[in-house]
């Protein structure tokens, strides 16, 4: 009877090594937490644009070589490109104006994926400009970050 | 000794149902099929537009009312108006024209999702037009799809 308890044991204990194996994967997707955290970046992404503070703006984005960023003027290819493509298009704050995302839509496209669509508008004095754009967001080591951008200008805007 | 044999085979019997369990889950993450896969659907897109079939070219794009399509006219949701969409603004083989797909870059974002991006060309009588375009693709029951497609028209031939 020593030796049946001693191997039930072993067993009992491979057992729950095993639901807990299993467990673990199942809670290392943090799905709900997902929309949260990227609406934060938008967030942050919407107050930094509106104090005219483009480095902090592009905190939003993956620090990265690989980023990409692609609209009418084809893709731009890097973190410091695209900041300095913002830096261009938008050289002082009437040029920034005040922006406003809606429309935002979060579709998780597993663990560490996301895909963002939305609205994006600029109030100036110059005349106010605005469009859709696409974001597809990963989950890195330093956050959840943009690693491609793809934004258009509506039509009537052009 | 008969008792501590049989815990043995049941310690074995869950052990090795363990070690498979997880073996599995990684043998699901078909990775290296990916962009393979997804080639197979552009080149397909591309040969259904080039003999004007635009219901085989739609077969590319998931079958959903949430398909969406972005661009300077907004989003388009769903199969049925984003194929209407493209219906209208292509009306005949003439505007239809050509399609090439080119700079093709496939960015794996998990086992069942990818970001492609390219660009596209149509050569037409009437003038050619191209553009950068971004996809996200879901591998669904059916196979891997566009889920999400966000066109751009290059500025210059706006």
């Amino acid at each position: 009877m020593k030796i049946r308890s001693l191997w039930l044991g072993w067993v009992g204990i491979a057992v729950l090594l095993c639901v807990a194996g299993f467990a673990s994967l199942g809670a290392r997707r943090p799905y709900d937490a997902t929309p949260q955290a990227i609406l934060g970046v938008l967030e942050e992404q919407q107050k930094a644009w509106n104090r005219g503070d483009v480095a902090e703006f592009m905190n939003g984005y993956w620090n990265s070589p690989e980023l990409t960023f692609a609209g009418a003027s084809g893709i731009t290819r890097g973190w410091e490109p695209v900041m300095a493509r913002y830096r261009k298009n938008y050289a002082d704050p009437q040029a920034m104006g005040q922006l406003d995302f809606s429309a935002i839509e979060i579709r998780v496209l597993g663990k560490d994926a996301a895909l963002v669509l939305g609205r994006w508008h600029l109030k100036r004095a110059a005349g106010d400009v605005g469009g859709v754009f696409t974001l597809v967001f990963q989950r890195l080591p330093e956050g959840w970050k943009i690693v491609h951008d793809h934004t258009s200008a509506d039509a009537k805007n052009q």
